[in-house]
């Protein structure tokens, strides 16, 4: 395994892989969550607030933080992945930080260790509003690369 | 801290606290997910399945499964709160264990572990069809009780 | 994957390859810890209290507990795994439900679901005196199947 | 919660407070631990390579790993409790990134947030030769600091 340079360039095609995968979420588009960046081993969603991804107090559910967080791991990993291969997600782990607040919620997915089978992703989501931006939740995810099984 | 007896009997009002919170959950009714069995230390929420809750190859989005199976762990522990208290979580881990797909999925939480302060569940998810019922999902989850903020 | 029937007998082979494996590890030697019991799917370690095990205020630290309940969960998977293949560990989470005290640690890692690749397990440890049983920690951990390597 | 300045100078007493409360752990010594470097809400703990550590491949066991990486993340935390209190670990979650070798294992808790009852911290281990480093393991704890509990 190899760490991964997420500094470097991203293939365009690659890049519209993994924008046709996110369109096919329709779990995503039902919440409103937005591909923001895709770039090497790292990837940026976004997540608007809305009333109908509140948990009882009124602050985003973490279910919809968990959500935008795999979604942004998962394809983060799936941009170092070979053409004719999908991702799945093997489990994760979130920490909620504080409560998730803001205009809306951002989820950075990045490769921490990228390996034939496994990947394994850091995740960090941040409340944004014009004042600033909090961490809201820290998590860590594997990913199994399936290869052969083209996503679609 | 002391092992919940979840065999024991629920106060009514303790249910109706329950099930007024989930109401409140938006992103509950905005997934679809249904409040299915409120019992001490357990809680069972059920997801039927929609074109609206995928990842890309058609199953069950792992933020769905997610959503659901926090829920369940989070009013699992509340049952066993005090009146004047609102919970938590503090974070939790799940395993895909296979593709979350059926015509609808079962999260339960149970409480393994319930103290003052921090309460420990674990997070079971299957999914259902007419013709049985396979786990797609295992995970543990740690919450948190705040004394003295009642759920509204 | 499927879900291993766990009651099954095992074969004395995989329970010789168990214990041969067990022996080599350095730590659970120098650690004082014993393989108790293999099973088909399912491990039992145990660890004598002895003050070069403690935390700082004397009860067992949560390193040591983790050690037996990795090792009992890395070999309840590789009782499922086929005789030319190694274990290793991919992850794994811990919650510390009480302060470790007793007589002794009793570490048991059940498989809940067995793949080719991958093998999902529970991990369960107890403090055990004359007097009783309790639960000190619970746990949740990934394997993966090294086809192949042979364990030495 | 807010989050910690982990580069502001360390009051000499908490140094002192975490180097006697390390010394305690009666495992950290029997494993050969030292704890490196101690700094406002940043721990260090060194484990040299010895027979006694290793799992069934000659490697270091992943218990070994996890125990200086438990004690790395929960000093850090503890160097931002105040005096009369001490530190338990409620859970952790590490992922092995590469089989742990080297001349020693270095891990790294660095606090993420801090909150009066919990804290959260990622740990960061590495093996290290002369020729260089590298990262075997990358986790994330919470911690929970019990107030008027005096570490001894």
């Amino acid at each position: 395994m190899n760490q991964t340079e997420s500094s470097a360039p991203l293939d365009p095609e690659v890049e519209q892989r993994v924008r046709d995968s996110f369109s096919r979420q329709g779990l995503m588009r039902h919440l409103g969550a937005e591909l923001h960046e895709v770039s090497r081993g790292r990837v940026i969603v976004r997540l608007p607030f809305r009333e109908t991804l509140t948990q009882q107090h009124g602050y985003f559910h973490a279910g919809g933080t968990s959500a935008i967080a795999d979604s942004a791991g998962g394809y983060a990993g799936f941009t170092l992945f070979p053409p004719d291969s999908s991702v799945l997600t093997v489990e994760f782990k979130i920490n909620l930080l504080a409560p998730a607040q803001g205009d809306y919620l951002e989820a950075i997915g990045t490769v921490m260790r990228s390996g034939r089978t496994l990947t394994i992703c850091q995740l960090d989501v941040f409340g944004v509003t014009d004042k600033g931006r909090a961490q809201v939740a820290l998590g860590q995810q594997t990913l199994i690369c399936m290869h052969g099984k083209q996503d679609r």
